[in-house]
């Protein structure tokens, strides 16, 4: 490598759970994949729950401002039971999203050759969510009154801007343009009026100026009954932030299971790092045992190549992966054994 | 019949698109199986896209007076592609669910012998949701500023209170009774806090009054994937007014499409009627061709029955649609012939 060679900062947060066991094998996968192409330095962040059980820290500021100086993060997952729901959720992982304003969460469904589906006849199920990651319900916006009372109010806001949205549907369309050119918005405007009605006009204004691509419209409960019934009719999926995550999980579901759906959370105005990390949590009914498949968080990796631009080494990941899952994909195997089987095939 | 029968005001709304071609058989089933049961008597509201169009009302204040004076309700669908998404939902629909305060929306999905259902290995699905009907985010609260420009926010406000949430928890613990003693409550408590708390809690505190049953909690993303790897876990699932909308949908993809799944909007403590409809909804691209199937109309006819205690009438709707499932299920048959044929058998 010549000594002009730009050195890229990765940060690792493993987190808790499954996490720890499969981001080892996304770092691994990353450090092989870009030996000759590029200089990454990795620095951990020990953040999530054993830390904020240990001395009460969650993402303390000079972490966080540390974490911004880096080129991208690689992360596990977040959450653990013996911690309100909520708490590591909101303080960390959201908390990364919003301050880096990592406004597209990205998020790939794809059903890979050799990986049972749990539909009779899944078809060629190959589309891409684009969720918004910055607004809607997600803000924190909301609160309570008469706590512990019968006479409780609880409410949540979502907040949903002009700027937030615009910026992530010009992201969906041109993505489009790139892969078969329809984007279908998700929403349930015939209820969510104001929110809905917004994001319907800019998806319209928007789509004038990108005419080869078409968009259509589902509410986001029959979009859960196409992604049951006909999920090869989808390319791009535009939608809010709890929508996206409901429908990423059912998406996952769809292709065989959350173990093979990676994600990206990009700040596509390239202000703050991207963030890459299974759409899977930290899943503590298998935690500890070993047997987590670290297949989606390889394929983070690949798209956190992919975000800097290192297309060749991301390919030979996804590439690794596919021919890995078309072989082995129904034979159980430990976290360790996929971890090697797919690093051998780099 | 007596001269003391009691007489039972039915009202009767088809509404749009297919509900205008599934009502009159649901109204059909009803008067079949209350044939020297009960009296009942029929009132027909012109209310829907038809009625907006003609003369702007969408739902006068007497005509809801009138329907408050009724026994129950037989409800089409509601939504026209020709007007503004909302103005019917919410003027109509949503207005209805309020007003007559019916809050539970009872929604029971089953995969009947000699459907067809997507998922590879089904199994033995048999659950009800139980969704919460006159909170939440179906509120109308919330608005936008500086609409249709750059600046413009939009908000929507999830209201939910303790007294909303206790009474439609009661009452999934009371059903949970008479069932399999399961209740799942689905939420999103590691984002949603304030709400997630309050009805974590109110399940918990309830729960305790109903040793028999157990319950468990999952976020709506893992109740997605939950409903397509393995739906047979469920007994009743209670969750808010918008997790219950998208999940009973995705639900009737499950059980082989919302035309088998049919929902009560039900007003549990008996001020006001309480409401019947499928959970499809106007489907404007198949009205008009006399194809959409009846089933879930005329399941919500039973549901009907059942509510205003005529078991053994209900089960007769019931027995007729599963034999006519079990038999001819997979034909393709026009809306007329399947009413005809469930008729027949009753
Ligand atoms: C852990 C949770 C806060 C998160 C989310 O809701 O976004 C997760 O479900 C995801 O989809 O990444
Ligand atoms: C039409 C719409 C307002 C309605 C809802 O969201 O409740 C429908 O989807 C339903 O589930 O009954």
């Amino acid at each position: 490598m010549s000594e002009t060679t730009k050195k890229y900062r990765i940060a690792v947060i493993p987190g808790d759970g499954i996490g720890k066991e499969v981001t080892p094998w996304a770092q691994k996968a990353l450090e092989h994949a870009a030996q000759g192409v590029a200089d990454f330095e990795y620095e951990d962040f020990d953040l999530g729950a054993e830390r904020y059980l240990r001395d009460g820290a969650i993402l303390p500021d000079e972490e966080l401002e540390r974490i911004k100086t880096t080129d991208a993060i690689l992360l596990g997952a977040v959450g653990d039971p013996r911690i309100k729901a909520g708490v590591l959720e909101r303080g960390l992982l959201l908390r990364l999203r919003f301050e880096l304003d990592q406004y597209v969460n990205l998020r790939p469904s794809k059903l890979y050759r050799g990986v049972t589906s749990p539909l009779a006849n899944p078809g060629d199920i190959d589309f891409v969510v684009v969720r918004e990651g910055t607004e809607g319900l997600y803000c924190g916006a909301g609160g309570a009154v008469r706590r512990q009372t019968p006479h409780e109010v609880a409410t949540e806001v979502s907040i949903n801007t002009a700027y937030g949205v615009e910026r992530v549907v010009r992201y969906a369309f041109e993505l489009a343009m790139k892969r078969r050119r329809h984007v279908t918005l998700v929403h349930k405007k015939n209820v969510l009026v104001n929110a809905g009605d917004m994001w319907q006009r800019i998806v319209d204004r928007v789509g004038e100026e990108y005419p080869e691509v078409t968009h259509d419209y589902n509410h986001i409960d029959a979009a859960t009954i196409y992604l049951v019934s006909d999920p090869s009719r989808f390319d791009v999926i535009l939608t809010d932030n709890l929508f996206g995550d409901i429908l990423t999980d059912e998406a996952g579901a769809v292709v065989g299971g959350v173990g093979y759906s990676a994600s990206g959370c990009i700040n596509a105005s390239n202000e703050f790092p991207s963030m890459f990390e299974p759409i899977h949590g930290s899943a503590p009914d298998i935690a500890g045992q070993g047997i987590a498949n670290p297949t989606a968080a390889i394929l983070s990796a690949a798209m956190l190549l992919r975000h800097l631009g290192f297309d060749e080494a991301a390919a030979r990941i996804d590439a690794a992966v596919e021919a890995d899952i078309a072989e082995l994909g129904s034979t159980p195997r430990s976290t360790d054994e996929i971890g090697r089987d797919i690093l051998a095939r780099m």
